[in-house]
């Protein structure tokens, strides 16, 4: 049986990437070690750090002026390195459309003057704030530009209009659509999402953010230890930069990120338009920031989504229970999820309603 | 030809291990989905997880009053994550006796009043200081118990004689010899040595220490963070440990530490008695301070190290390069390395040594 993975995160690698892994697995490229055991400093090492530096900074079309750095930790991380690298006047702005963008505030309180400039919590994040205003003499702009939970993204409708720098967590949506890096002072996403397998965080970063951190800014978490070093102050996790490796030489081969962007929009499409002329299923985001990779849905009768989850699974649709904080079921629909993946969830929620129509009576 | 990885980290694997990996890449155990594409909370990877968790406590014999966490970033995530977490009088003692001992000194020095209580970098680090004493009142002493790069490791004679809570840095020996968890307050190392791949540290912490951390600590460097959520507070490195994971399952199926450290034993002395025979390569390390890890040796000529490291590889003895603080060669032979290589390398060191006695006439 076909398994489609629809999981959040660790999520979905293509078919051609993982069996490249497996063929190369024990005998990397003749030289009769594998990836997971190979020196750092290593030419056969050195030369996947190279390409898979490179091929991202293609894939972002990430300016000179900016670095790429590997670093650990996950996004979470990176919501204490963000204040420990960046504050200078003490003073940044946050907007929280998210659990995510909620922890990454919480975090920078330790070290300045934080607010929260905007938060959609008020309707349980179905919808991202517009039109935000942020204090004068702040050293960045926070946000989480796609919310893996809550199935919202940011939009050029929406995103921050400010003179400060803006620092955005693009974990769930890196390389899923065209970004232009100059929008942004600071870029990070863990990989485990769109790129590869846990355990790699990337971040971009303009060039003259770097080198201001916090005296007390822990060495592996300053920008400055890695930009130094070209990410390799220390060990970086070299099995999980090959894999990003293989996935951008994936993403190459497809054409870039129009052409995935483009992909994209057609699967959410397919599975929006299916939900919105559902009688069972619903989205509970506002249309206009819906999420072209998470998205939520429910059918209202908690035992009716139990029984989705159960029979989908059985059926090869995996891991789509829905987050608890959202409840019902959510379809993480990344790069690696292929168009054949979203119909067949498409014809099992067609099955499933069908057959199901007698609970609808109990519904209101 | 069969390849021996004499890599100082990211290090060799055993067969079994690698092959177990491979055969399951793409369908694990008919999940229909690899671990490297598994959410962090399904039930296929929480058995991985809890697995190696348990196993690891197997294999030390963690007393019940120790946590284990799973970290990421490195033994040098550890150099500030130590003081961050343990100081509370602010005063701590460190014997530096390698490169990593020395960085995680002057990582320390950011948040208290740090002393340096010996130091063997007076003979470039060839020897563990005796009978050190420490200062009053310190909240810790922190040592690098094997030091991956000089060859030199720390032995009853040497351990500190403190009532100070010691911490140690086993990056480099973790699992190759049997220890008394209960010298400890703190255990730490990096998996790529004697593990599995780079991405996972692991971390032994006694429960009474957890919880104490500075207000300024990260989130992602607090061992509470991680202690309270099992090692899942945000996703973990999933393959690193899935791989940690069949290493354990390879040493308890070999007989657990005990089987595990006489044969490393008989490794490294079949290495050092040839050594010390030989009339053209020595090893500088005091003989009772010898590392049954990492065997630094040298010819004494620039030229005949370059000449032995190029020939090697051709041999299929990989990544034998001395590091450059000590220059010649460095054979690591952690628990994966098998005693046919330890063997193959000393019939090749035999060979060089006859092939290029004309040498030894230049040198003194």
């Amino acid at each position: 049986m076909k398994v489609y993975n629809f999981s959040a995160g660790p999520s979905m690698l293509p078919d051609e990437v993982k069996l490249s892994a497996q063929k190369n697995f024990i005998n990397y490229e003749g030289s009769g070690i594998s990836v997971t055991e190979m020196s750092h400093r290593s030419k056969w090492y050195d030369a996947i750090h190279m390409e898979a530096l490179s091929s991202f900074r293609e894939l972002m079309n990430v300016p000179e002026n900016y670095e790429v750095l590997f670093v650990q930790g996950g996004a979470s991380q990176q919501f204490d390195a963000v204040p420990l690298n960046l504050l200078q006047k003490g003073r940044a702005d946050y907007i929280v459309t998210g659990n995510f963008s909620g922890k990454a505030e919480k975090s920078a309180r330790k070290y300045g003057d934080i607010q929260i400039a905007a938060s959609s919590k008020d309707k349980n994040f179905t919808y991202i704030p517009e039109g935000v205003t942020f204090r004068d003499d702040i050293d960045y702009v926070h946000i989480c530009q796609n919310n893996t939970i809550f199935g919202t993204r940011y939009t050029d409708r929406t995103f921050p209009v400010t003179d400060a720098t803006v620092v955005a967590d693009l974990s769930s949506c890196i390389l899923s659509k065209v970004v232009d890096v100059n929008k942004y002072g600071l870029i990070y996403a863990g990989a485990q999402k769109n790129i590869g397998p846990a355990g790699l965080t990337i971040v971009i970063i303009r060039k003259n953010l770097i080198g201001k951190e916090n005296p007390l800014c822990p060495t592996m978490l300053s920008y400055k230890t890695q930009a130094d070093a070209n990410s390799l102050y220390n060990t970086p996790p070299c099995f999980s930069i090959y894999m990003a490796m293989l996935m951008f030489r994936y993403l190459k081969g497809l054409g870039g990120v129009k052409v995935i962007q483009q992909i994209n929009e057609y699967k959410a499409g397919l599975l929006y338009d299916f939900i919105d002329n559902s009688s069972l299923f619903t989205n509970p985001v506002n249309t206009l920031d819906r999420s072209i990779m998470n998205v939520p849905f429910v059918t209202g009768d908690d035992e009716l989504n139990a029984k989705f989850v159960k029979e989908a699974e059985k059926a090869g649709l995996v891991s789509i229970k829905g987050h608890k904080l959202v409840g019902g079921m959510r379809a993480s629909i990344y790069n690696a999820m292929p168009i054949e993946g979203v119909k067949a969830l498409i014809e099992f929620m067609k099955k499933f309603e069908l057959e199901n129509k007698k609970c609808l009576t109990f519904l209101p």
